[in-house]
């Protein structure tokens, strides 16, 4: 099941051809991260290690990466500016999370970092393709 | 990016070999089911068509897999009787969002209602393992 | 300002003079809660002692108030059966999460508990409501 | 129930004495502004006009206003970047959805005008103290 099929599919999008691949990625890309975050926040409360900076990082970017799945996804009417802006901020988010996240050696950190990594450069291509 | 593998790589599941694969699987449908409601909603609003019952149950079934599928990824601590009761309301939303999309031809709604069909079908199996 | 009185002028429930109070308040104490669950996770995190079972449900009865409001606020369209069952499940969250927070003597834990214990109350009389 | 009182007594805000009026003001605000949003996309779902771009920029403020509100919450760990940015995006999307609201005379749609200007003045304020 694919949300970019989904996306295609809208009326508007269906009507006018203009399907945006990029940002169909960043939608998709930062629907799993939102999960990943969420995933990792509790795997990292679960160690034994001192990780609050690390759960907090992740907290946040999976509440901006779940803001920025929605608000991106949608086709019905405009919001380009909002668009840009909470791409822009969920790369923040995710970079700020990748670089905690790296600084960790196990398995659900490392993930999530790849997870941060990839959905922080959909979005950034993303936004070129709104400029 | 795998869901399933993140919750699996999760402390406490990882040492204890307890993965539970059916309801990894209920998080991964429901983390899509409610990317796909959210848009299945936005494109019913861009129909020409009168779709204001299945746009409230697209958003509906949306807010219920989001919360279902956070919930049913924790595995730091416990909490069965809330994820057995999460799973059990998506279940609902799920067959009531998909007998309304059911209703209607477009392509958003039939893979809607397909989706929804999968979620409720995975966390009713989720469900069975934590009886 | 005021979430019951934006319920209130909604046109369906303006023009049927249908408004439901008990279940608007429950959508307050729901948002409330959603809110003060989060804050609670947080600052239970940053406590010295282990509160890990704390926080875990906190951050499940977030989730679960949040979706539930925002399905008790919406009037247009019917969804009744998921009403209740999000309501139902949204006492379950708090209960759960009031009996952990009640068993901690710092003031988050406190202010928490008491929350949990109002949404719950409030969902319930929200409920009976509807039956 | 005040999610600024839960704040201040986050044991960090609590031991430094470092509470934030505005920050917390905007938390509180956003958390308001969420649900209003939310409320505002049903009821133009029930209005006999044309109300898409207005329900468009509801349900993109309240998901913005929802990921703003549980980032500036947080105190555990530190991401002042991400606590600007999220406030920044906020202020936004809120005064793109006040200046669609206030093209319609309804009294959702004013109300909702008015909680997001009062939403942006917050976070504006909110965001000149972390500077």
């Amino acid at each position: 099941m694919s949300i970019e099929k989904m996306i295609s599919e809208h009326p508007d999008v269906a009507a006018t051809g203009q399907y945006n691949e990029a940002l169909a990625l960043a939608v998709r890309h930062a629907m799993h991260c939102a999960a990943i975050c969420n995933s990792c926040a509790d795997a990292c409360l679960a160690e034994e290690m001192e990780m609050r900076q690390c759960i907090r990082l992740c907290l946040d970017c999976s509440d901006v990466c779940t803001a920025t799945y929605r608000v991106a996804t949608r086709r019905t009417g405009s919001n380009p500016e909002l668009v840009r802006a909470t791409l822009a901020v969920c790369i923040q988010a995710c970079e700020l999370c990748e670089a905690e996240c790296a600084k960790h050696d196990d398995p659900h950190c490392r993930r999530c970092a790849q997870m941060c990594r990839e959905c922080a450069g959909d979005c950034r291509r993303a936004l070129e393709t709104l400029n």
